[in-house]
């Protein structure tokens, strides 16, 4: 028997403890938008460390002004390129809870009417789950060969849900520890349940807050109303005003540095053969918003967006109240794409902002860090390497596709460390990552685990 | 010593006590609104009961399908007028708040940097601070003669802040019983701390609740950002589609049966002096909003609105949570005028809401009761009792005023029992009523009582 069958067969029979390890991770609550959750996130970087040393990878937590990270190196010495493996083991937030069919942070194991078996909790696919599929490889490496067939070394972040505002300074401050020859990233998806794919586009993203003031305190409606600004109608104009009436976004100097799809790529995507129906007929709906004049694809891929995450203002109760309310307040994401200066559009949009606020009204504006879109090389050996040991897997060609979502340090791998990235995931579309019930397949994770195995072994090839 | 003058002594003897009343009655969290307040709605009733009791008015507690009501009377077969006074004991919710400096139901005694004294609690002025000082009143007339100067009867409610929905039935249905020959309502205001006010006329209102759903699910944006329908940009787009650009209402018929001001009201208002910077000021803003070409007074007692006094939908906590949410909410209220239509223009919004709608998304409405504007008779001879007696007490004239907000059962009483209303209260523009920190001033409780006290004696004069 070759090293990886013997690899990929100790993968197979470790797989209920692989679940076992996955499910304690994700009983961790590493909510880290949410201050009341801090303590948590430690928690998960410091159990990341114990598994990571257990294997036989050298890791610590190291800490920064947020939420800590976990590094980690195999050195050996090995021919190959010398990897840096990224996850990251913060979650999002768990609210609206009771649309929840169990509790988040203690997992399960559902069996659907189909008889796909999946793990369900918050982080069982973004990015716990994925992250998992890595080291469970790693594991099985070094339990069957006491080594693993590269050099590697591993980057786990506390901060991707909130806008890691302590990634910069970190590889800043550690950037001749983190450089190596590759960075490999699982956080993405796969085509569908039955192709595998490799991300060449990510969107960028940037994101504001605002607070808009009206009266000193909230008012009667009977009595004010008419007179006194509402800052409920002075959100919505700003949220109405965003775009135009083709779904175009309206901020002045949003679409500089949007690039068109070149005709090859196009035709790629094509071949791909997505159906929209389905796409959102998942969900609910029926047709695409956005663009009038683009394809569903295009939006979702090469065409940048604004949307409204968060809005609220005035009495939520049961009932009526009469009021009219001293503030309201609004969460805006934009995602961007080819050149698009996140800075120059969250300028815009704040110009814009201020322009709708009456003059004895108020903003306030809370920041998001952005980070641009990253465009990847398909032309770097590792992607061909990738598309191998994927096939072998999957037994079909991964397909060569774009992210709607944003991974801000692929970006920044490449500009701050000069490192290419190899984006390799197993989520679905159905995970429901963000959303209630969110989870994973198990044979995503168990197929994600033999995959990063037969990656690692073609890495090694020269 | 006249009788009226031995009441109006006894009344000031009695004010710490009658505070001490007023403060129990505080204590109870009747809002109206909220199911989760219902015990405490009726032990607000039943505590009036007892008080009435006490003062030897027969009172008992009438249940409804909602909140109940309190009724009582005291019949001695006088000569002039049998009144009937009206007042409500449910109160509006608290929120938000963190932004009450005491608890609001633990009444505070505060006094002001100008030597002010106020009773700072949630219904202190809206209702129970205004419905106390016709108790009070009474009391005193009782104490002093064994007697009213007049036959009285009583009807509290426990439904005013959250759209009386058990008054048209059980008005409908005790009809004898509480036809009068006019109501006595204390639920409006002065014209300022000095001036006292007769209200001539009152808005209707009808309010509306949307629900708009979109997708199955809360999605990711990045994932669905750009093709998939947002609620929260569908609301917001309704809203800002409620104004034109000069403020008007854009729903098509919402001004039928909107009536112009005549010259002479115009010419009486334009006499009050009315500032609208300091009517603003005070609340910490400077310029008008609405109908660009009305005048301040017009937009508060004579034009109709629409206010959103609430919305939300989306991730509301600490940091961005990524989501475009399944669904967003929004609550609605008209402020009506002259004949104005309730349904109409409920009818008119729904058809504007459900225009707005995609294809693929549902609108749900959550119904509010709905009320006619209500003009009051300046010729029935209580008006001009009313007026001798305000001016008997505070040494000047009683401003005849219109009312930016809605007492529905005034135009019940019309249409229903066929009976006039004589508005006369005593809340001030700074009371924060349905806001934090709701106040009612000592003076105005104080002066108050002693207006009824000479208003019943006015009545009683043939």
């Amino acid at each position: 028997m070759s090293t990886i069958d013997a690899v990929l067969a100790r993968i197979d029979t470790d797989l209920d403890a692989s679940l076992d390890r996955l499910s304690e991770l994700l009983k961790i609550k590493s909510i880290s938008t949410d201050p009341a959750y801090k303590a948590d996130c430690r928690a998960a970087a410091e159990w990341l460390v114990r598994e990571l040393n257990e294997i036989g990878i050298e890791a610590s937590v190291r800490d920064t002004a947020g939420h800590p990270m976990v590094v980690g190196h195999k050195n050996s010495g090995k021919v190959g390129p010398h990897v840096l493996f990224y996850g990251h083991y913060d979650v999002q937030p768990v609210d609206p809870l009771e649309l929840w069919n169990s509790d988040p942070f203690e997992p399960q194991i559902v069996t659907k009417d189909d008889g796909t078996k999946m793990l369900v909790a918050r982080g069982a696919s973004d990015d716990k789950g994925q992250l998992m599929t890595f080291v469970e490889a790693a594991r099985a490496f070094m339990a069957e060969t006491g080594d693993l067939p590269i050099d590697v070394s591993i980057l786990f972040e506390g901060e991707e849900e909130s806008g890691s505002p302590s990634l910069h300074p970190f590889l800043e401050a550690n950037k001749q520890e983190l450089s190596c020859d590759l960075a490999l990233v699982c956080d993405t998806g796969m085509w569908d349940a039955d192709t595998p794919a490799i991300s060449m586009s990510l969107r960028g993203m940037v994101g504001d807050e605002i607070i808009v003031r009206g009266a000193s305190r909230d008012l009667h409606s009977g009595a004010y109303g008419g007179s006194a600004q509402n800052p409920n109608h002075i959100i919505a104009d700003i949220i109405a005003g965003l775009h135009d009436e083709n779904g175009k976004v309206a901020l002045p100097g949003f679409y500089d540095g949007v690039l068109e799809v070149s005709d090859e790529v196009k035709a790629n995507w094509e071949s791909l053969g997505f159906k929209v129906e389905e796409f959102l007929g998942e969900i609910g709906l029926k047709h695409p918003r956005g663009e009038k004049d683009r394809t569903p694809l295009e939006h979702l891929w090469a065409r940048p967006t604004a949307e409204v995450n968060g809005m609220w203002g005035g009495y939520q109760g049961a009932g009526s109240k009469t009021v009219i309310p001293a503030e309201a307040h609004a969460k805006f994401t934009f995602r961007l794409v080819g050149d698009q200066d996140p800075d120059k559009v969250q300028e815009s949009f704040r110009n814009y902002v201020r322009s709708k606020i009456p003059a004895d009204c108020a903003v306030e504006f809370i920041a998001k860090e952005g980070s641009p879109a990253t465009r990847l090389d398909t032309t770097i050996p590792a992607v061909a390497k990738g598309k191998k040991a994927l096939k072998d897997e999957w037994g079909v060609d991964a397909a060569l596709v774009g992210m709607g979502g944003s991974i801000p340090i692929v970006g920044d791998f490449k500009r701050m460390l000069d490192m290419d990235s190899l984006l390799i995931g197993f989520a679905l579309e159905d995970d429901q990552i963000h959303s209630p019930n969110e989870k994973y397949n198990i044979k995503s994770f168990h197929k994600g685990i033999r995959s990063w195995a037969r990656v690692l072994d073609e890495l090694s090839k020269s």
